[in-house]
């Protein structure tokens, strides 16, 4: 047999007071977990803290110790409750100034008399840290050992995404198959699915329920990184579903 | 001087391996956000992690000693992946069985012989908690301790938060004023709003950017339990944005 290769994990982290006060709707948690399934890259936690140092540097360092990879969002902007950089040049006890290379971005897009104090804080950047360029708006983002500091605003972080994932590794791809249960409650199958779950331990199995206007609708999707046990688990639960239909 | 009030804080747990994959979008956590700082709750933290027990134990055991309420959505389904009360009875270090109450809930919705082993699995209940309604689909959720445990489908989760949210304390509501800053980049106001919030230490002041076809469009919100603190704040921002229209 191949040799497995180890998962490569990745972990969130949305800093924001405007996420947890419900002013503003977190969309990057689900654009990135997205992209990150699409390259087989295991996205095990998210988190979301408000814009606090001490909060900051300590939802950084707990995640960055855990998991291959950590992505945060927001907070990197010009005005004073943008603490993300200096938080985390604190969680990983360097020094942060502004950085030349950062300038000469922000330059880019601002004429050097409109190159305030505040515009460069947009260029202060940890000691070590290598820069994520931003196309939308020239202040990029960085990265520092396993960590990558991006923007909030979703056109921005998306497009600092697209720079950042061609250089991660990347696991193997994980294969979904979705199975709409129709409008089959899951009580009417979940002994079954279970059953099926016992004999297929190398897939995850999984019932997602939601409503629509008639009622429920039930999507089992099973995932698995072999697309020989993904098929053959999928065969058993439409079968399955089958019986119970007649 | 009247005596402060306790902030009065929140986190949510949202549990759910669909969420992680990207394949769900979750909308819990802006929904229970907004209901919260309507009722002056605080919520400081959100975490996301997968449908396993380890995870969930760990996550609800460090959330509910942080903070003076936890909420959590998901897995408490009829199916295998359906883990969330068995592991917040580990959490707890308590029993969990088939609970009369909550199988007498279930009965409302299905008969009795359609209560199979796998519906009965909803029923199941930590020791010692209370039930949560569920007008929408009957299984109920439960809450013990400071922890809520809710559905992870929107639609039936707010409904259960609309029979929690009544019974909590409530903390002094957080008013908030927006301010649109125009056409206005950040870059141009942020010195002028930074020296604003040095000044106004009771209020929070934030810049949210975010982007429209026609580039940026820039909110800035003033936060603040007082409203004489959170008006003064604000008259003093619209003055410097004038000046900067000129």
């Amino acid at each position: 047999m191949p040799e497995p290769i180890a998962p490569v994990t990745a972990a969130v982290l949305v800093i924001g007071d405007e996420i947890l006060s419900g002013r503003t709707k977190d969309k990057n948690i689900g654009s990135i977990a997205e992209r990150l399934t699409e390259i087989g890259i295991d996205l095990r936690e998210v988190r979301v803290v408000p814009d606090e140092a001490s909060e900051i540097v300590s939802a950084v360092n707990a995640l960055r110790a855990r998991y291959t990879y950590l992505f945060t969002t927001g907070g990197i902007g010009p005005t004073h409750d943008d603490i993300t950089a200096d938080s985390v040049a604190a969680a990983f006890e360097v020094g942060i100034d502004v950085d030349a290379r950062a300038r000469a971005m922000l330059l880019e897009r601002h004429k050097p008399e409109d190159l305030n104090e505040a515009r460069l804080r947009m260029a202060r950047i940890p000691h070590g840290a290598d820069l994520i360029p931003n196309p939308v708006s020239k202040a990029p983002g960085f990265s520092i050992g396993n960590v990558f500091v991006m923007a909030g605003v979703p056109q921005i972080m998306n497009a600092m995404l697209d720079a950042v994932l061609p250089g991660l590794s990347q696991g193997v791809p994980v294969l979904a198959e979705t199975i709409e249960a129709g409008g089959l409650p899951e009580g009417a199958f979940a002994t079954g699915l279970s059953a099926i779950a016992a004999r297929h331990g190398s897939v995850s199995i999984g019932s997602y329920p939601s409503m629509t206007q008639s009622g429920f609708a039930n999507r089992i999707v099973v995932r698995g990184r072999d697309a020989e046990a993904v098929a053959a688990a999928r065969v058993e639960i439409e079968a399955m579903l089958e019986t119970l239909k007649r």
